[in-house]
């Protein structure tokens, strides 16, 4: 059980795809090109400066590969050249953050497992990996984060990382794993996205605000 | 000096009367079920996880001990099935938010003054064990925390901890200290919920939110 | 390469002038003393908690040294005493959040430097040390984070850490590098604050909130 070149990659993919959904909603809020690129680092490797932290990796190995910020970086400067071309901009935020989803959750949970964690533990970790960078997106802008309204989107991230570590467990093999594990959460959420699934809601008549 | 089943015990109920908040929160807000269930989680297990990042216990323990997730998961659920008989929701919300706080303010610092804390670092350290919980649940809503408009809230929580850590030096019974400390910290807090106390407020008159 | 007295002082500087820019926005939102202590305190040792965890420090530092949170409650309560005086309180608030932001940046670069990080860590660790805090405050009382739309504010900030390291490195003197990159991070902070440079900002013309 050890990571491959193949799992950097799915790494980078993450994260391109994360600081993307970032640099969007900072386009969205019309924010100065630095505004952007903060919103957009954030996101991309947010999650996984949680991780570390929760796990006890000191420094996050975000602070010591550079080329982890590089990428988030490169994609919201990419995103905020090409911006005007976005006619949907609401929409590829979704598809971007559900493919970040997808990759961290898989990824995340494969990385703690590898390092030692229990599956418990390791499932957590992969799960608040995935959704960690949207919830500092999402708190930096001052929206109630997409984990509490977005359609299946904390059991996509669950889907992601527990099928993850099964595929772990039955074949030791950390690159399948990912993939497999990823792919799982990117469909459901996108499925859950495109259909409109939800769980039943909470009936409150009362004022929400009050 | 050593933590016992009743202090256990007296943790997952703080666990639980947070999760409950937090549920009723997502509730309030008309959340799914899934997002109900992510606020309650949050809620309950957030500020012991805050706690064990600060002191440097990796993976947190609510990430190896499943009674902490299962218990804020059922208190959610509960909360979901059964709301529409609360007719007073935000009053359910401060009161189970203020036991949470007894609870965990108390049984905070004592795991960490047990641990080998100082009394200045475990009483901080209860303190914001109980704080974070409510200020995840409040953030991730989008609304002021409670902590900074609530009545007494910080004091209350420092109360708890402070006596706690007090009755742990004299007796060396944490069981007590947790329990005297956390009934200390509730009773202050729901007096002072009842009563309107609260410190003198600062007088500007300009725009608030210019 | 060893911190001294005038280090400290300048950590001190800098908590002090962060937990007088939170106790500002405090006052600014009609909060009761202990809102106002709780947001102040929070700014001010905030961004070192952040920084302590994360480069692995437990506990934070701020929790073994009564002096950090004392600095920081005395300058809150010193605001809510005298604030009717302030008649501009939106300006002090960025005068005394850059001043933190200066500090903070130089100086907690410097300190992660001399802990033995590499010089990419200890940039982003002074920067993250000297954001954080301001993320905190504004997090709190529900705004937009400065970072994300004050004039280059983050670019201040990277200034401040990485004019520092390269000084340290030049000349070993941790004092000399925390002094000249706070002061050239509060430099360029206040000059574009006060011209209003900022970087190009996103064409979006869409709904920005939709």
């Amino acid at each position: 059980m050890a990571t491959s070149i193949l799992t950097e990659i799915l790494q980078l993919a993450g994260i391109l795809a994360f600081a993307i959904s970032g640099a969007l909603v900072g386009v969205r809020r019309q924010l100065d090109l630095l505004g952007v690129i903060v919103v957009g680092a954030s996101t991309g490797v947010g999650g996984g400066i949680l991780r570390d932290m929760l796990i006890g990796v000191h420094p996050p190995l975000s602070f010591l590969h550079w080329q982890n910020l590089t990428v988030a970086i490169a994609g919201s400067l990419v995103v905020f050249v090409l911006h005007p071309g976005f006619a949907r901009i609401r929409h590829f935020e979704i598809v971007f953050d559900a493919f970040g989803l997808g990759l961290f959750s898989a990824n995340g949970a494969v990385v703690a497992a590898v390092s030692g964690q229990t599956a418990l533990t390791s499932v957590l970790v992969g799960a608040i990996t995935a959704i960690g960078g949207g919830v500092i997106r999402d708190v930096l802008v001052n929206t109630v984060p997409g984990v509490l309204t977005r359609e299946l989107y904390a059991v996509s991230a669950l889907l992601g990382a527990g099928s993850a570590i099964a595929i772990l467990r039955l074949t030791g093999d950390a690159t399948l794993a990912s993939l497999i594990g990823g792919a799982l959460a990117v469909t459901l959420r996108l499925a859950s996205y495109a259909r409109g699934w939800h769980l039943p809601k909470a009936r409150f008549s009362g004022d929400s605000t009050a």
